[in-house]
């Protein structure tokens, strides 16, 4: 291996999973944490961990030149990102490179160009990749706004250009309120993402998200892993995710898998990266990408027998891809459950505080990432992701079956912490779910 | 299904693995205990519990009146016996029938037939498997024993007809040694098996355990799920177990599958069983066979992709297999290791206790089975295992790479806990075990 050790700059459960495929390629790991999260797993499994700050993200994990200094001083000569926080920052990656330390994901100049939705989708529209109608580029005042919105039609949905997780984003459905929602969520991107460039795209009420898996190394080898579907949403959050996508039909996945390889392909993508799509009456349109380990990619996982952190690392490290198209072969359905600490009878407010009791469940084709652990106070500065739960089966029937009963099992307890298991269990059982008849509406119009 | 309500006649890792599948097939479960099992997990895990008698075994768990008398007041219509206790005792299944409760395993006359020992060999040499030279059945005197002994040759062993686990067996090296032999291991087999019949087998130094697993239904399909090999044992108990066998010709692992599909077929058996050879220089040799789910059947699941205690209840149940033997299909390799709660430094003695801390590594492409949580405590009354670690890879290597790294996650602590884990992880690491070169007499050779 060209890496003796790795930094991630990460926390909570990504990083232990990142630790994890370390370790199993014997690399050295160094953890990160600010000052809220001294106890947390990721700090107690790595190597060798370092402080880099205050409980505030800016001030520690989104802090480039704290998490360089702490590679830079434990001698680290790689630097994982994880998702969210700085993994899809180019200024952080350059930084990177221009420290010596390889930036495990694509390169700044990729980073640059895909982070950028509206210029991704007029990139993606030149490989060939269908998209909504949209506007060509960000808009950048209110006449141009209603008179693009005159020819997209209504619903539509304006999305900051710097957006990401399923932040800054307005549907329109009248054109009364057309400019109001510009207006505010200039201002959101303003505030959450530091850029207010938005753009336009038609909305589709009932469509499916359907995201392709793509892993390409540095030698021109592009390999797609299938496709997830992540329809359970509520307020663009993803809830629950599979793969393969429930109901659909092999040509339109294939079509999607060929048209991400194409698009990975048309702009030298390396690592691992995910294609978004919408699917609807139409087709699909393509929406964005992600340029970094996913949330979900543990059903990709599952399903695929690839361990595709390891991947990441063994492309970064400059090797060539040992897998072909053809022996990536999927086997039955992976189910990811993102176990939220958080409180459903205050609108799905976090609710963090000490686990007195967690004890997650095990078995037979059941995963867990977590870095909850009894005794663990978990800390209110952060997301509240506390445990994915993946199940697979030979059918989908039998992965819900099972992912039922482990979320059944999991046994979580302290003063104040409540958890999105019910929420969870209830669509699993729900009839329109089980059908895979779903779409990204479903929890809303479900009532749960 | 055919079932409402399963009684598990089990208790720990294996009770709760038994839960597991029937809740994924929403079958109720009742689950039985001593009064030394009041906390563990698998009367935690089932839907009802009830209490059937003290901590000695031949009270609760191997009471068969009991464990029916619980059966019938829970309106169980069903027993799944795990592995040990009542599991392969064919009175149990036939005390099962005779109460109208469907036994969870092979029919009792089959039970009987296979449970002794020299009766299977005499029938596995009949239905044209390959076995040792010895005796044509049980010897009841020492002339014989000294007659049939100049055939054979040495080393041999003497094995109890009723034994199983490992135990009652005397390996002999010489003429001299024989008899002294002959009645230790008879009196061994009357104290603990309750019967003092013995049969003479030419034992193997330098051999490999490896077993295939078979899978019948009521309908005359016998499928088998390839190989494990068990071949890293201390004193007959094994203590890692890996499918596919590692370094075994296609060719040889082949005929074994076919010579344990014939065996199965003669015997007419029905559910999942077990047949175990010993691999040596000149081919391989039919050594005994199991009628229950064994401890080690997970890397089996985790390389098919199969739940085979999920089989199990839907055979019993009167259903066909849904699997052909050509769409089982492995992927990759899989290890098991077993922790047991055991003193290294005194001679691996069990060190029951409190698990004041208790973390079970998780993550990708690792499994856990395991009845031990924070909080509990290990009663001294049952054997000494405490949790399986099962970890997959696309190959040995990486398998045994993510084994290492999921045991050196596995948190275990409290006063007077010591487990296998520091050993396992030697094995683990160990060139000759690395390499797949190792045989039954690794263990005790390397020094561990």
């Amino acid at each position: 291996m060209a890496f003796d050790t790795i930094l991630i700059a990460n926390r909570g459960e990504i990083a232990l999973r990142v630790i994890r495929s370390c370790r199993e390629l014997g690399i050295r790991t160094v953890a990160v944490y600010s000052t809220a999260d001294r106890d947390c797993a990721h700090v107690r499994a790595a190597d060798t961990a370092v402080q880099i700050g205050p409980g505030a993200p800016r001030k520690s994990y989104l802090c480039a030149p704290a998490v360089i200094e702490a590679a830079l001083r434990t001698g680290a000569d790689a630097v994982h990102p994880g998702y969210g926080f700085l993994s899809e920052d180019p200024d952080f990656a350059e930084i990177c490179a221009e420290n010596g330390l390889a930036f495990i994901g694509p390169r700044p100049d990729v980073l640059s160009r895909l982070g950028d939705k509206a210029v991704a989708r007029a990139l993606m529209t030149e490989a060939g990749l269908p998209v909504l109608p949209g506007s060509p580029g960000t808009v950048d005042s209110a006449a141009e706004v209603s008179d693009l919105a005159a020819r997209i039609g209504f619903p539509l949905i304006i999305k900051a250009a710097a957006g990401g997780g399923g932040r800054g984003m307005t549907v329109v459905r009248r054109p009364g309120d057309l400019l109001p929602a510009y207006r505010q969520t200039r201002a959101t991107a303003q505030a959450v993402f530091g850029d207010n460039r938005v753009y336009l795209e038609r909305y589709c009420d009932s469509a499916r998200h359907v995201e392709v898996q793509v892993l390409a190394d540095n030698h021109g080898q592009v390999l797609h892993l299938g496709e997830r579907d992540c329809s359970v949403q509520r307020r663009h959050q993803k809830l629950i995710e599979e793969s393969p996508g429930p109901g659909l039909h092999r040509e339109l996945t294939r079509a999607m898998a060929r048209a991400a390889v194409r698009g990975a392909r048309s702009v030298d993508y390396t690592g691992v990266g995910t294609f978004e799509f919408l699917v609807h009456d139409e087709g699909f349109s393509f929406m964005e990408m992600n340029c970094r380990i996913q949330v979900e990619h543990p059903v990709t996982e599952a399903v695929y027998g690839v361990d595709l952190v390891r991947e990441q690392i063994l492309v970064a490290a400059g090797e060539r891809l040992r897998h072909s198209q053809e022996d990536l072969v999927p086997r039955g359905t992976a189910v990811e459950c993102r176990v939220n600490a958080e409180d459903p009878d205050r609108d799905f407010a976090p609710s963090p505080g000490l686990l007195e009791e967690y004890v997650p469940p095990g078995g037979p084709f059941v995963r867990v990432d977590t870095h909850g652990y009894p005794g663990w106070r978990i800390p209110p500065q952060y997301d509240s992701l506390l445990a994915k739960v993946i199940a697979w089966g030979p059918d989908r029937l039998t992965a819900l079956d099972r992912m039922d009963r482990a979320l059944a099992e999991f046994r979580i307890a302290g003063p104040g912490v409540r958890t999105t298991i019910p929420l969870l269990r209830k669509v699993v059982a729900h009839e329109v779910f089980r059908e895979g008849k779903h779409d990204t509406s479903f929890l809303a119009a479900s009532g749960l």
